[in-house]
């Protein structure tokens, strides 16, 4: 049985501080400093260019794949770390539209993180003219799933609403119709239960700043069918993903039948060091506890802010199965009070055009600080502390 | 006059180590490790999401690149940093095709190091058909630049034996014949003056982990001329690259007229610290003095091996000049010999078939290391050393 009170205990939560973003970026795991020193002193410094063998770096890239592999349901060897999401996800599209020469549209929705969107924009552009790139509704998605599709690309979880697609049913329809499907992971990888391989996944990408605590602009993940990765031609061609890597070949060979085909360029060991105290905080949590936990404290959060913060209303659906790990409420003076909220150290995010949103993470969260970022909220709606000239203006990052 | 005895002490070297291989990875900046923690303790742990704002996280891609900008002759709000070297190659030379969509003809050389013409193998597959990447050998590509080239891609200098092309000469001839030119900086950044601007370059990439000391996997950067940037459309177009990347609109404007556009997804912030500590290290470095003193010790260590070394033969050129800032042998049995060098602290590396490589990187290297690291070498050549068995087996990484 996970104990929680355990966890909370590994990081780094300033004092005061009330910390509803985690699925934006988690916070510092305390052991992360002296792994990240150990790296400079113990690998970098004294083992320089030979650390890519003697401290296994070359390496790391499947090894904390494999770790966030087991969060996640992916069979072993199938995932692999490194890049951006940004980067991840043009690969795992790219690949779709290779292994389905003959479709020529990509089914997404509007609810996707535009990011997502924007990529395969971009590699829609490279490839010769006639895609359709679709993006209905998140609810018409089933629908539209049909034999013309050769990539149906959606991200799991709502990062707005926190509203969840249906895993299984979209993959099982799409392959009914002889569609791929690509599943970004960010609002979903160690926030709730992923089965992967139970769910027959082609593709995935996640990354893992958000709720696996990797820090700001830690590495992405992609995830390959282990049945498919032998036809996966990379579009994204580096010499970390080649055959022989140090053979300097003029010609690209992928890496044969392996996940390793989908490395690019040389990646960053020091991010790969911070994620390893990330990943450290993992061990022993099961992810079932982690939902029911997750489950209990979204569920009192939206109870006692629909008792006690009038205007606020609740995003996606009510029945929280049907959610990811975050809440959010709409509110037409969202931005000036999420402005108060923070100044108040009760740290949530906005998103335009009226979205207040708060991660639910219990690694690190429990009933006390539900109750206490409501306790606060409910403050600065009832003196509308909001309405100070100070909460006002929007800075350039939200 | 920049004081290379006091360069050489912000540095890291084991005890009794000669590094010969600040070409391939960099040694640590001592400052750092306090640098890294300063990141972890007083950004991440303490403001969390806000530092994207507070820290000024959100623009250290452009931050960082005007201080590499300044050691490559590059205009202002020309480079950012981000990714990896192969990433950036490939929006390059994409971004190139996109501009010359009437010519079929990407030229390089079969020296440029692999992964670039393995991300331009995988573009052109991306591309619709008809694309032809020319491998000539590098002294035959000022010939074969023609009317038909869309894109000269060439590595400056040459990853195994240091010969280095002449940038203004090629760029010169590729815009007579209206051809664009990207450079990969991987061995000249930190290494030769570059003149980006002078030389009226187009594109150029390169990667902070070799000369530039940034740690392994140090982020990569990109130069756009300024003149071309409004013009360019990002291949890999992601979010952080969109003219209003809170907005989150579905749809992808790259960001007006400037080189954020070359930006992807969220990079990681602690590789960022860390290039910081590294960048540090140049400061008040004047790149002509570097050059003046790399040309020094390189000529002493060609000297030293030629009298002393019988058996290895100089690959490249034999005018310094002529060469970027490392050295190579070709010794039949090299790779042992780099071995046994290897075993006895003096760290260089070895490319097949038959290449001992050298970097001669002045940041950390004197007189003393070069004959001291000359003085074990005919050691072993005239002990046979290298025959032993330990040193026979190729280790996967080399």
């Amino acid at each position: 049985m996970t104990d929680f009170t355990k966890t909370k205990a590994l990081f780094q939560i300033p004092e005061g501080m009330i910390y509803l973003n985690g699925n934006s970026l988690g916070p510092m795991p305390k052991s992360a400093p002296d792994r990240i020193l150990d790296f400079m002193h113990n690998e970098w410094a004294t083992d320089l260019i030979k650390g890519w063998n003697t401290k296994g770096w070359f390496m790391q890239t499947n090894t904390l794949g494999d770790r966030i592999g087991a969060l996640v349901g992916a069979e072993e060897d199938s995932i692999v770390v490194g890049d951006t999401l940004s980067i991840k996800i043009f690969q795992a599209v790219a690949a779709c539209l290779a292994l389905r020469p003959d479709r020529k549209v990509i089914l997404s929705d509007n609810g996707n993180f535009p990011t997502d969107l924007y990529m395969v924009e971009g590699l829609l552009k490279l490839k010769e003219a006639g895609y359709d790139l679709r993006t209905p509704n998140p609810d018409d998605v089933m629908e539209q799933i049909t034999d013309e599709v050769a990539c149906v690309m959606l991200t799991e979880v709502d990062y707005r609403t926190g509203r969840k697609h249906d895993m299984k049913a979209i993959i099982d329809k799409a392959h009914a119709h002889g569609a791929l499907v690509v599943w970004d992971l960010a609002h979903s990888a160690g926030a709730i239960p992923v089965d992967l391989s139970g769910c027959d996944t082609d593709f995935a990408a996640g990354c893992t700043y958000k709720f696996l605590n990797g820090g700001p602009g830690a590495p992405a993940f992609i995830y390959v069918a282990p049945r498919l990765i032998a036809d996966v031609e990379p579009a994204l061609s580096g010499w970390y993903g080649h055959a022989a890597p140090f053979d300097f070949d003029l010609n690209y060979r992928p890496m044969p039948n392996k996940i390793d085909r989908m490395r690019i360029g040389t990646p960053s060991i020091a991010s790969f060091a911070i994620l390893e105290a990330a990943m450290d905080a993992w061990d022993g949590v099961d992810m079932q506890a982690l939902r029911a936990r997750s489950i209990e404290l979204m569920t009192l959060f939206v109870g006692e802010v629909e008792a006690r913060c009038p205007g606020l209303t609740l995003a996606g659906p009510r029945d929280m199965n049907a959610r990811g790990s975050h809440v959010s409420f709409r509110f037409e003076h969202g931005y000036p009070c999420m402005q108060a909220l923070i100044a108040k150290k009760v740290i949530g995010d906005f998103r335009a055009p009226d979205i207040m949103r708060f991660g639910i993470t219990p690694l690190f969260l429990d009933e006390d600080d539900i109750r206490g970022a409501v306790d606060i909220l409910s403050d600065i709606l009832k003196n509308e502390t909001w309405k100070e000239e100070r909460f006002q203006t929007r800075s350039a990052v939200t």
